[in-house]
Formats: C-alpha cells, sequence, structure tokens
C-alpha cells in the first residue's frame, strides 16, 4: 500500500472531466472545411465526443490500444477526437496534411491505424493511396457529402455518432498508456514516430500551465496545426482551464485569421513565424485594424525574427512570445518570458530576451555538451548541442530502431546547438548538421542566413556548408530577392561586412527563385547541399 | 522501455533546482527566535541547504528513508529542513509546538524520529521529555547558545554545517518515497500521521500553482505554521517559481504581522481565520495603516467569518482567498476563486462565493455521499459527506490500523458534510460528527454557531448535540460573551429567531469563560459533549 494514492494515474480524462464540469457553457468555434462556421459549447461537445466514444467500441470495433488516424484542419471535429481517444485510451495518430503521398502511406502503414478520419475536402489527397494502406479497415468523411468523397465505402461522422448512447464515465487507464501517435519530418529518411503517453501529456499540460497560464477569460486560437505535435498542446491546455476555443479550419490566411481574432475577441495564438510575419504585412497594409482583445502569440517552429517582434509590440500592442519544442518534446520544453526585474528594461534590451528560445519549463533538466559529450557553461558564449530529459520528453521512437542515435543515457539530444545565457535563456545557434566547419572553426548557418535576410531586398535566404578542398567546409547562401527587388552577391556582401566576421563571408551567393522546403515548411537544407555538393570543388 | 520518459520520477529536487538556477538572487526573509533578522538569498540559502545535506549523511550518519523531526517556528532554518530532506530523501517530521507533552512523545516515537532539530526558545518544550523518547539519538539546536537548551548533549546547527562541502547533485529518487510526514491531530485518540510523498507533494505543488499561481514577483509570508501540513505548501510552491519567501518566525502578533508586510512588501500571506480577525481589529484601530503591496490572503483551517471578507475587500482592497484542505490532502483541496464572468457581479453576490470553501483543484475528483454511500446531486441543496481522490491524496495513515476507517475503495473520507453548487463551489456545512440529529432531520452546528457569533455581544460560540430523550439529540450553545458586554439567553434566542428555523433553537444557552480547544485552536467539541453529556437527559 502506497503511503498516498500514488496508484491513482495522471490522465487527462481527469483533466477533462475539470474544465467540462465547471465550464459547461463555454464556447468553442470551428470554421468548417466549407469555411461555415460552427458555434458550440463545452457541454454539447461533451455529449458528441461520449457518442463518439461509444461509436469507437460499438459502431468501429476499436479496442483500447488500437489506432485511429486523422487527416483533418484545425476544427471541432478534430477537438472531439483528441479527447474521445485521450479519454477512452484509443491512439490517435494526427497525420500531417503536407506530407508527400509515400510518406503518407509509410506512417499510416507504421503507425498500424484501423480508421482513418478525413476532412471532406481533404479526401482527395487520400483517395489516390488508399490501395497501399495495409491496416486501415475503414473511413470516415467529416463534414459534407461522404458519398462524394471518392473513398471505398465511407462513413459520414455525423451519421456515425447519431443516436448513439453517451459513454459514461471514463476508464482507469494505466497513465503510462499512450495516447497520441505524432510523426516528426525528419528531412532524412522516413518520418520518425512518438507515442505520447497519458502521463507525459498531464505533465505537460499542468506544466505549461503553471509556468505560462492559459485562463477561462482567454479565447485561445491554435494556428499551429492539430497535426503538428497535438497543435502544440492548446486543445488539452485549454479544456482544463474552462478557455474558450478557436478553431480556424482551412482558411490560414492573414485575412481569415485577422477576421477571427476580431469577430471571436482572440486572446491568444500560436504559430510558425510565417503565420505571424503574414499577418503583420497585412496589418500593416490596414493601419486601422487594431486587435484590441489580443494579448500574445506564442511563435514557434523555427527561429523568431527580432524585427517582428518589435513590430507586433510596437504597432498593436501584442507580446510575441518564442517557444522552443520538437515533436518529441511533446512539445513545448522552454518559453521567452521576461524575469520580473527585466519588465523595467527598454524594449530593445527585452528584444535580446525574446529573441532567444527562453527558459525551460518547471519539470525539465537540460545540459550543453561538446562533441565529447562533456558539459559546458552556461555563459552566454560555450555553444554546443542541447541535451534534455524530464517526464513529458520522449524515451524512444515508436517501433524504430533510430531510437539510440537520439537518445543517450536517458538524455534526448535535440540536434539543436545551443548557448545558455547565465539567467539560463536558451539561444539555437544551429541545427547540429548545419553548423559549417571551416577549418577547425564553427559558423552558424542560421547566425549567417539570418543577418542575410536582414536586408531589405531579401525575401528569404539559407546557407549550407559546402565541402572545400583547403577548408574542409565553406558557406554557400541561396538567396530569393523580394519581388520587384534587385540586388547583387557584392551588395549581399557589403551588407554583411559590418555583421559577421570576415572568415564568415559565403564564398559563393547564389540566386534562386525558391528554396527548397520540408514537409512542416522548413528550408531543407539536405536537398541543397545535393544539389549544389561539388560547387566548391 | 516506455514511449516517453515515464520513468523519469516526478522528484521536488528538480522544482528546486529550477527556482535555485534562474532566481539565485532572490531573497529569503525571516524573524528568528530572538526576533532579529536574517536576510539571505536563494544561492546562499543553497550553499546552506547542501551542507546540511552533507551533514545529514556524514555527521548524523543518516540514511535515506530516516526520518528526523523538526520542532521550530516558521524561519530559514526550518525552509533549509524542508529542502535538505526533500532534495535527499530523508523524511522531514513537522513537529506540532502546540501539542500536549504526552502526544508529542507518541508521535516522535511514532514516527521514529532519530534526530530532532529544535529552535533555541522551544527547547524548554522538549527539555522534560527527553528520557521518554526512544528513538532520538541526538538533538540540533537552532540558534542561541545549544549549551544552554536544557537538552542533553546537544549540537548547533551552525556547528553542524559548518566547514563541510556541498552536497553534489541531488539522487534520482522513487517518487514514491515519502519526504514529509505529518501527524493530524485528531480529537479522539492519538494523532494520526501521514507520509507525503515526492510524487504527491510535486503533483500538489505545480497543480496549485497551475490554479491559483505565485509569481517571480510575489513575496509570500506563510503565517500557517510550517508544523501544519507544510505551510500549506507554500515553500513548496515558492521556490520553483523564485518568489521572495518571508518567514515570520515567533511573533505572529498582529503588529508584528503588519510591520513585516509593510517593511518587507510582502504580497501574499496564508493563514487561518483568527490570524486575519486580529490583523482587521489592529488595522481597525490604525486607520492609517494601508498595505498596498498585499493582493490576497489564503485562509482557511475553518470557516472564514463573511464580515471580515467584506472588511478587508471595502477597506484595504486585499482579496481574502478561502481554501480547504486537511493534512489527508497533502493539503489545498479547494480554492474559493471567481469564475471569470463573477467578477462582474456586485460584491455582496461575490461574497456568497468567497463564504465556500471553493472549486477542487484540477486533477482531483470528488462526490458527496449519504449515509448510505449514495452519491447525491450538486444542487446547492443536498448535503453529504464529501469523497475526495486523487493523486495528493492520503491512501492511508503512517504505520496506522486506523486507516480503514477513513479510507473507502480508493476514497478519502474527508469526515466534512457539503453542499456543492451547480457551478461546482463546495460549502461546509458541518463535521459529519457534529452534525446534529433532531427527529430524524439534520441541524448544522456549524451554521447555528456562526449566526450566534454574529451577535455583536458574542465572543466565541459552539453548538453540540446533546442526547435528547424525545428527538433523539437537541442543539446545546455555549457562548462566551465579548469582554464588557452583556447578554442573556434571551437576547440570543431572539437575535437567532429571524436567522434559523424554529426548531433549530438551542434547548439551552450555557454561558461559560472558555470553550474547550484541540491543538490546532479548533473547539474542542468532544470534551463541551462529554462534558455536559446529560445536560437534557
Amino acid at each position: 500500500m502506497p503511503h498516498m494514492q500514488d496508484d491513482f494515474p495522471l490522465l487527462m480524462s481527469t483533466l477533462y472531466d475539470h474544465g467540462v464540469r465547471h465550464y459547461p457553457d463555454q464556447e468553442i468555434v470551428s470554421v468548417d472545411s466549407d469555411l461555415s462556421i460552427t458555434r458550440t459549447t463545452y457541454a454539447n461537445t461533451d455529449a458528441r465526443i461520449r457518442r463518439l466514444a461509444t461509436a469507437f467500441f460499438e459502431r468501429l470495433g476499436l479496442e483500447r490500444g488500437d489506432v485511429i488516424g486523422t487527416f483533418a484542419w484545425n476544427n471541432h471535429r478534430h477537438h472531439e477526437l483528441y479527447w474521445a481517444t485521450a479519454n477512452t485510451g484509443v491512439m490517435c495518430h494526427t497525420l500531417n496534411l503536407r506530407l508527400f503521398p509515400e510518406q503518407l502511406v509509410y506512417v499510416i502503414n507504421h503507425g498500424g491505424d484501423r480508421v482513418l478520419f478525413v476532412d471532406e475536402n481533404l479526401a482527395g489527397l487520400i483517395a489516390p493511396i488508399v490501395d497501399q494502406l495495409k491496416t486501415v479497415e475503414r473511413f470516415v468523411v467529416m463534414g459534407g457529402n461522404a458519398a462524394d468523397s471518392g473513398l471505398p465505402d465511407p462513413l459520414a461522422y455525423e451519421e456515425l455518432i447519431d443516436g448513439l448512447d453517451e459513454h459514461g464515465p471514463w476508464p482507469q487507464l494505466d497513465e503510462r498508456s499512450p495516447l497520441m501517435l505524432c510523426y516528426s519530418s525528419g528531412t532524412t529518411g522516413n518520418p520518425k514516430g512518438v507515442a505520447y503517453t497519458q502521463r507525459s501529456t498531464y505533465l505537460h499540460t499542468i506544466s505549461c500551465l503553471a509556468n505560462f497560464p492559459i485562463l477561462a477569460t482567454d479565447n485561445v486560437l491554435p494556428v499551429v496545426p492539430m497535426f503538428h505535435a497535438s497543435a502544440w498542446g492548446y486543445p488539452f491546455q485549454a479544456v482544463p482551464m474552462g478557455a474558450k476555443l478557436t478553431y480556424p479550419g482551412p482558411d490560414l490566411s492573414p485575412e481569415g485569421l485577422v477576421k477571427l481574432f476580431l469577430d471571436e475577441a482572440v486572446t491568444f495564438s500560436a504559430g510558425v513565424p510565417t503565420v505571424w510575419l503574414g499577418i503583420q504585412q497585412y496589418l500593416d497594409a490596414n493601419p486601422d485594424i487594431e486587435l484590441p482583445s489580443m494579448r500574445a502569440f506564442l511563435c514557434g517552429g523555427s527561429a523568431v525574427p527580432r524585427a517582428m517582434t518589435d513590430w507586433f509590440w510596437k504597432n498593436r500592442g501584442i507580446r510575441v512570445v518564442q517557444g522552443w519544442g520538437m515533436t518529441e518534446t511533446n512539445p513545448i520544453a522552454s518559453v521567452s518570458l521576461l524575469m520580473p526585474w527585466m519588465e523595467e528594461w527598454d524594449f530593445e534590451r527585452q528584444l535580446d530576451v525574446f529573441e532567444t528560445q527562453g527558459r525551460i519549463v518547471p519539470g525539465l533538466q537540460y545540459k550543453i555538451v561538446d562533441e565529447f559529450g562533456e558539459e559546458l557553461p552556461h555563459d552566454g558564449e560555450a555553444f554546443g548541442e542541447l541535451l534534455i530529459r524530464g517526464p513529458w520528453i520522449a524515451a524512444e521512437y515508436y517501433k524504430d530502431d533510430r531510437t539510440e542515435q537520439s537518445f543517450v543515457d536517458g538524455w534526448l539530444r535535440t540536434g539543436d546547438v545551443c548557448k545558455v545565457t547565465p539567467e539560463g535563456y536558451i539561444k539555437i545557434t544551429d541545427r547540429a548538421k548545419d553548423l559549417i566547419k571551416s577549418g577547425g572553426e564553427w559558423i552558424s548557418s542560421i547566425d549567417l542566413e539570418n543577418e542575410i535576410m536582414a536586408h531589405p531586398d531579401v525575401a528569404e535566404a539559407t546557407v549550407v556548408g559546402l565541402k572545400h578542398v583547403k577548408w574542409q567546409e565553406r558557406p554557400v547562401a541561396f538567396v530569393v530577392v523580394r519581388e520587384g527587388a534587385t540586388v547583387t552577391a557584392d551588395d549581399i556582401s557589403e551588407h554583411l561586412a559590418d555583421r559577421v566576421a570576415k572568415w564568415w563571408l559565403p564564398d559563393e551567393i547564389v540566386f534562386v527563385d525558391e528554396i527548397p522546403k520540408t514537409g512542416t515548411g522548413k528550408f531543407d537544407k539536405k536537398v541543397v547541399r545535393d544539389q549544389y555538393a561539388d560547387l566548391l570543388m
């Protein structure tokens, strides 16, 4: 017998019940595939979630531990699937809409998805690969006319849950049982899966809430997709606190998002930098549009441009808070919040903080190490690979023998090279594999590309290290010029001259129409490196 | 191999390291036994905690799992003992200064304390019982001159930790290992112990922070003793968040506390109603004293008078937030926070909310049941015993065969009889054993005594049910008249006539000089019942 109820499992259903019990009338607003709006409440959604849970077992023949796939935008049905799986112990495999068909086939087969839930306007992406799916038994179409989906023997979601009894009290699952399966779209080889457990997601949820609260007065709009590391956990964080949720559906245009922000009085949103850059541009062109209800954006996924953070604060009074994490960290691991005494600083100095990836969330442990695994000081100068561990960090890749490369002695190797300031702010210098080793010294490809992108006529730039006979590797920049602008390699070099050490200057500056990107919209440096492998040889 | 790092233990040392790492310069202020003030920082305290941890093993010969006892006020050395034990897996048994000598002997022997840490000005309470202590090997005296303590072969705390190496990284303990032993001073029989585990205390800490945050900008002064359910967990909550801590030592007078509130700019404090009633009286007599930095008091331990909550808000702009818990709930289980829409209500209506014991903290589950164990509705009318369960609730009493009476099918029987409103606010009606059953109907002794205490000439009142031939039980009131006032039984009856049902009126109103109290200052109704058992027969 334990002294305390240490056998009482940490289950998402406990947090779910708390939210629904206390905030039955809180709203959930959702943009559907056809851009119509569904407006509902926690209580009504609860009834649908309980009918969906019943459907899992009684109509779809699923058992606890089975996997369903979702291929959907951020919308209320996706929300229902999140919670119906989390509450019952069915695993929810959120499929990335942006994967290539062969990757989709791989992850669905590898995950062993038995049923696929597909938004009606996305069915066209699944229909062509149906024959290659080995484990899928049924397709459920969400919204629209299922019969027109092009999927074999489709079930309509609304019919599936219609007329069923509501699932009763949620089961007491093992806290180590998985509730969600997310694949990280690595740039090499097949995607690698991470199976979030009840315990890890519970601890992520409650620890993030203690670190950077969502309140019952908030209206949370996750722009970050629900197929991308559980929309950074916001559907899980909002419900226990009784916050309003606004799901934007397929329209992620600046106009569409800004309209929703205004119509629904959104207070908090989260997404990658390109989303906010688009919104900045739109608001800049529409100076009359204020966003009075918005208090902050969480921004992550790649480095947040300082100028953008500056712009939103000075022009709209919105704080852009940088967060950092990975699929393997379920996902939020650090947030760039100010320490109390920094609130007094002038904004330029605060921007130095907002430019970092922030401080680690309480509950996690981390260190930076050199190439021999030796721990480095947190002096803001030394940089090494970030290693992280804690109760919501992955311990393995799902049924994958690539686990060994990334997990060492209980630590996750993040592959990110970082400095840490004495105050504990983490600043990513580069991806370990993108650092450029020139004559025995390291050059940060990210620092270089940020400096190039600071040039007003540059739209996008990436820098990679290419093989060099004398120096081993040398940096080469690939630049997309802003529409209507003209810029030469000399202009860029001159722009860089004051900003970086002379030996960092790229050996070549190549102008391109487009930089190849990965499934999650990041620069695909591997493709660039492969394509230009012999440029300097 | 688990999917996520579900084997990574939930340890207080992880939260501790987070706070000390990020807030080394945060202050800890402490009033010593001689009323002098010690002013130190997290970093300096960390060095002392690490030397104390070394002393446990190298000088005191303790092993992990051994028990030390503390007999101390709220001060910085007590804080050091809290964390040195929590971080190393030594158990900290916090001894209640207000226990009777025979109870002290019982709990020290029952806990198996090997070393006692005693404040110098409390040594006189331990010296007379030394011969009866069976397990204590050493006495450590905190502050002052150890040699004068009257304890056998005493060690001075400062000498104990002097010159030692600082303990290195904290051990990876089992999350189910106990870190603290607290005895609940039941009114019947010997005190019952509860052994808080790492996991339960971690989850209490992080869940309370998510529910009702302490911030790095806060300065927390726990008036609630560190020997009483870990000062409601505030020493554990403050450190991870980097909040300033102010420990009041032995001077808990209104003057002493108010001076500290002002000198140290305290923002948040916690204690029982009598503390705040004293402060209210003091401030009422000193209308020039404002408390501009104070944002809220957490108030619990017994019902919070509505008039007091009203007074502090209207006269000093301070919110009195009612909390509820027990030693068995480690200890906070509910907090009377407003829901967002209630912020718009007028204050009278808000007082109805503040008068409740609040809503349960996310992570716990509860129900109210009738005498047959049947669940009752949450309609604000039905009342029954509150049952509670969750990851920071006790599962047993420590080495005690009285566990069975209080724990049923994984639920803790709180012994409190409650109503629950549709919004989930819990309102305690009475202790189950104090409810009065008159002719088959229930009368709440607490409601009755609150109504009597609302009479301006009444200082204190308690109501008990005494045996009655016809009605089985009938209420009898025991009243202490306010100094200088005169009041008759008829005055009281008249005062009650408009406030309670006629059949609730006490059969007798007995005027007394003093009402017997328990070790924690609550009315000891058992003593009253025993003394007057035959009054109505």
